[in-house]
């Protein structure tokens, strides 16, 4: 069988360069970054690969669309009711762990080695012997064990940490110490942390879970670190833990708007640092990667990795 | 046999009610911080537990030394010619190494996440989504692979690193990709390093190891980590590479007469980061099982673990 696949990202001549190399049997490519000049080419494909928020602006004449690679972990746009759920759609699986891992504990590690204290020392010329302090023996909640999650399970296991993991229903994480199912586990699993990550995906479920509630469980002692989705956390509620000293920091990847505008509270609560939605970039190479590996899956008539569930939302 | 314990140190009480803890058969203790109220005591003890620095002081006295317990990695105190070396020296090893770790990583993620930068950007409420780098598939250099130096190997494979390791004869540790042995191999080592980590002790053979050469054959991205002794490096060197960009950056721990005076080139100099000795402070709980399980070998009249070399100088 013959495929035409339909390249459309910010990222098009790499992606393009990465497929043309993997020299895939049976595959004609058209390839661009805007989504107005793809529509003409993209009714005849029954592929796609690219950003799910330019994916779904020619979604609508996709009509022979059969499989769908996202360049994202995330795939909002896609999930909007009014548009076709009638192809495979998968995600970045898999890639962003790493990634993730090396965002989470760059900041872990820099909270406990203070960092930007030892900077701010470093300013003024000044010798500052305080003690660090370290990851061995404190304990890491992590809201979401799918892949990333796992990931900072075993990071955290490599540091001597002991993990907590928070998750809908799969118990499969070998470097979990305790699970916690259900929001009314959520403040026990909350109640001895010194670090919670959310790393969960943006669904009805999973709205606004870092609520008043769960951060007031957490010792006054804990670091929040949000790499996930913005809408799970009730930013109000945040900031005030912060302003009243219930929470000693938040690092925040991301946000409900993005980028954050100049005014937004959280620019002035203290003890918050804001990395500008960069903890997991998409890697070209290894998105293709998994584009390639599923395109062989397709020919061979096998199940694709990474498929969404429409239904669940990721 | 009865043995009598000096235990001299800062953390005197700690160390004390760790090692009561213990509760050790046939054994005697005595404490204090003070090595002038330590001499006359010192006199019957045949054991000793402390600080090099506070340890060199009593030695004269200590006729009836037979094993002395640092609670350092480093013995330099101990190491002067004058000093007596008719007793077995054991240093603290095999506890910094996570330590060491969390501190190398600390500042390879801070580098490669910006975190300095993104703060920067913060301050003045601005967005950045400048893309970070990624430890995996960089290069690290290790000059000393030790327990430490292999600890930090073991962490750097987890990153999915490579891994150089320059020793002087060793190569036991699985997790180092390539070994390089003597000055001729120093170019070679450096050639394509992205972090140059030393971890080695101060010996004739490691004094002033990181010079001018070595410096120069480093790719201009390289970052230089010394959490090791300050001995091994050649400051003026180092600042001249880091004033010239051959260098990318430098964090430096130690330095040979600290504190770092305030007029020190070091502060002023580009791209450097202080971190005032404190990249593996010595935690007495973990000293003290070191102790314990070499108390317990000694009962036995087994060989002792982590013995110094007097000659080789760790």
């Amino acid at each position: 069988m013959h495929h035409k696949l339909l390249i459309l990202s910010r990222h098009v001549s790499e992606y393009r360069t990465l497929i043309d190399a993997a020299d895939l049997p049976d595959l004609a490519i058209t390839s661009t970054d805007d989504p107005a000049a793809a529509a003409a080419s993209a009714r005849d494909c029954d592929l796609a690969l690219g950003e799910p928020s330019l994916l779904a602006h020619v979604l609508p004449v996709m009509t022979r669309l059969r499989w769908a690679q996202s360049t994202w972990a995330g795939v909002e746009p896609l999930l909007d009711p009014s548009l076709r759920r009638d192809y495979v759609l998968t995600n970045a699986c898999g890639v962003f762990g790493g990634l993730m891992s090396e965002y989470v504990f760059a900041y872990l590690l820099a909270h406990e080695r203070r960092i930007l204290e030892k900077y701010a020392s470093q300013q003024v010329v000044r010798w500052d012997p305080t003690p660090p302090g370290t990851l061995r023996g404190k304990q890491l909640g992590l809201l979401g064990v799918g892949s990333i999650g796992s990931a900072l399970a075993r990071t955290a296991k490599h540091f001597g940490m002991r993990v907590n993991g928070y998750t809908r229903s799969s118990e499969r994480c070998p470097d979990v110490d305790a699970y916690f199912h259900g929001h009314h586990a959520l403040v026990e699993f909350a109640r001895d942390l010194d670090y919670l990550v959310c790393v969960m995906p943006n669904t009805d479920e999973t709205r606004r879970l870092v609520d008043r509630r769960l951060l007031h469980a957490l010792p006054p002692r804990a670091v929040f670190v949000n790499p996930g989705r913005g809408n799970v956390v009730d930013t109000e509620a945040l900031a005030e833990a912060l302003r009243t000293g219930r929470l000693a920091a938040a690092v925040l990847d991301v946000f409900e708007h993005e980028p954050l505008r100049p005014e937004h509270v959280l620019w002035r609560t203290p003890n918050v640092l804001i990395t500008s939605h960069t903890a997991a970039l998409s890697i070209p190479s290894d998105i293709a990667s998994v584009f390639v590996d599923n395109y062989w899956r397709l020919s061979r008539g096998e199940p694709l990795q990474c498929r969404v569930d429409f239904q669940r939302g990721y």
